[in-house]
């Protein structure tokens, strides 16, 4: 009808003068998303069934059993994207309307590989209990959320609380993801080597949101030990310096007693994880023991180049698209919610997300090699396998509800 | 892709049990909205734009300039519906899952007829200071904000606060929409029979969101006099009993000094507007003026049957589909908010709104008749007519930012 009126991507006039010459302008011009209506609203027929009166019995229905608004309404397919734009990619606190292009892009690739449909919240205040407040009070409307790109550790304390409020599933993708997509390529590595999880000594560059949760998943799938370094060094119970969510990393890993420099833990250990932003030396890549995988997820600069950590490594893994082996949440978060919202999670437990890992790894197969640990991004198998094992975890937990 | 994974809408199971035997429910079944990406999502190249690392660029210019979120995001775009579940539809105080049928018919709509993108947003909360700070927080990523379905006279206060907060529109529909095309109806009307708004009394029965909405619409487009009714009879100074709402009414109307019922102050008066939900008796309406006009907007139930009202007025209108001259706020707010979201106004003014109901007015033209004072919801070139007319009036009064 007058879908054209506000479409500002059909518009062409004043822009030339002042955009970027760059593609991803072009690209963004007028958003990335757009809202669709389902159910045909030709006449007045059509309108009385969708709107008044034929609502009203739907409504009705859902006052008298609560339930019955994930049956009659988008609420069980839609998931908000929530961030207070204060943790965006590598920026840094840039705001939540400069984040939104990341909340809109988060949103698509929802739609694109889960079947999810999803919404940016881009949230003007960067309180914790503000934020968790306002999420409590959007839920109703939603039947999952997706925090995205909160620093931490406030990100920590922001989902546990909604964890807590909330009957619906709470995720931060930043934390969750990155752990589920490395522990599915961490298993095929040790399976390509010939070693389990638990043969392994882990070192992790990076204790904020994605290195907290990387090692206490990694931890809770069984692995030998870990070693996780912030900019000061090795994270250890004898250092003074420790934030609370560090002090209880420290109770957690270095079995081995390490302390010191990252490099210095990096000597004969099995495994690196990258996601600092940092920078590792060719000496220290050397160092590793036999068989090593070098996971750097650093974006857009690994912490070691993948050139030169295949000097040392057995395999090498990045954050990268343009090299094998990419490290990519998209792998994880689509699948892992419509996987829970198909079954009406009330929450994502640890084994739905080890399920969402170990479906990740099966999709490689027979194709496992040292530059195939981890499936492309775009292979089609992943979110349905995704999906399919998510939704069993959460019956055999007993958080599904239908 | 996997886009079939979670659409409850394909799948086919339990809900033949339960599923009430009606064509509502079956239409509702998993919701009548969807997300759609705008941008293709194949490949690796296409997700280096529209994610990362193309992605950061955008965001950066936002954070620099951050009016450009506007070009490069869907909040310019996008309106949130925004309601608390206390007063929907006919239905009273249902809660915000319950309402949630009646936002995303409102979201569908406004993209239907109006080109703009909607999310239904239903919060936990009725609280009107959390209400306001709640939609303060999330403005970030709107364009608009349409309130929706909360009871008087909490509607009033959240209005105005939220307006004085923000610099996006902020827009109570069952007030002002309401108001927008009761002026449009009543401006055919009085031209049909040779009168202007000066010349004419209106009587409008009941004082809550929408009654007192009209009423002050009314008067500043220049009706002659009002009296408002409430269940106690007219709203008057005399009164001792009046919320804070009902004694600026009270001071705004009324200058004829009428007091008593309802019934008693129609008798020689020109317009009848029904917005309660009661009903009036047909001597009532054989006692109004000649050539009066009676719009009795009560669903599904009009205050007046329109065959009775017929054998004393010269135009009748109703908020129902099967009766010529339906007062259907989906003639005014999808145009509305194309029109204010395309120049970025701050906010909607009397005169956008005034603009908006003469626009709709003036589609009529040639065609106009008893039984043909405002335009068919689905004539297409409503709300086109709408949004250039707001637009022009946004420009005109210094509130447009572009």
């Amino acid at each position: 009808m007058a879908a054209e009126i506000v479409n500002h991507r059909s518009e062409s006039g004043t822009e030339g003068a002042s955009e970027p010459f760059d593609p991803a302008f072009a690209l963004h011009r007028g958003g990335k998303m757009a809202i669709t209506a389902t159910v045909p609203l030709r006449d007045k027929d059509d309108l009385s069934l969708a709107y008044t009166p034929g609502v009203a019995k739907v409504c009705t229905a859902i006052a008298e059993q609560p339930d019955l608004v994930n049956d009659y309404t988008w609420k069980s397919q839609v998931v908000a994207v929530v961030t207070d734009g204060t943790a965006v990619l590598g920026l840094g606190d840039i705001g939540p309307e400069a984040s939104l292009p990341v909340m809109e892009g988060k949103a698509i690739l929802f739609k694109q590989f889960g079947g999810v449909d999803a919404v940016p919240i881009a949230l003007a205040t960067t309180d914790v209990d503000e934020i968790v407040e306002t999420v409590v009070r959007l839920a109703p409307s939603f039947g999952g959320v997706n925090l995205e790109d909160i620093s931490a550790p406030r990100c920590f304390e922001i989902e546990r609380k909604l964890q807590e409020r909330l009957d619906i599933p709470v995720f931060h993708d930043d934390q969750h993801g990155t752990a589920i997509v490395s522990l599915a390529a961490l298993r095929n590595a040790a399976k390509l080597t010939g070693r389990t999880l638990g043969d392994l000594r882990a070192v992790i560059s990076g204790a904020g949101a994605a290195g907290v949760a990387i090692t206490k998943f990694l931890l809770s799938a069984g692995i030998g030990d870990i070693a996780v370094a912030d900019r000061r060094g090795v994270v250890s119970r004898d250092r003074d310096d420790l934030t609370e969510v560090k002090r209880e990393i420290a109770e957690l890993t270095n079995k081995a007693g390490l302390s010191g420099s990252l490099e210095s833990a990096m000597a004969g250990a099995d495994v690196f994880i990258g996601v600092s932003g940092g920078t590792v030396s060719e000496e220290a890549v050397a160092a590793m023991a036999p068989n090593a995988f070098v996971f750097a997820m650093a974006n857009p600069n690994p912490e070691v180049h993948p050139d030169v950590a295949h000097k040392y490594a057995a395999v090498v893994a990045t954050g990268r698209s343009d090299y094998p082996n990419q490290i990519n949440n998209v792998l994880a978060f689509p699948g892992l919610f419509a996987g829970a919202l198909q079954v009406r999670a009330s929450r994502i437990t640890e084994g739905m997300k080890i399920a969402a890992a170990d479906a990740i790894a099966g999709v490689v197969g027979d194709d496992l090699a040292a530059d195939c640990v981890i499936p492309s991004p775009f292979d089609e198998r992943v979110a349905p396998a995704v999906a399919a094992a998510v939704a069993a975890a959460a019956r055999a937990e007993g958080v599904a509800r239908r």
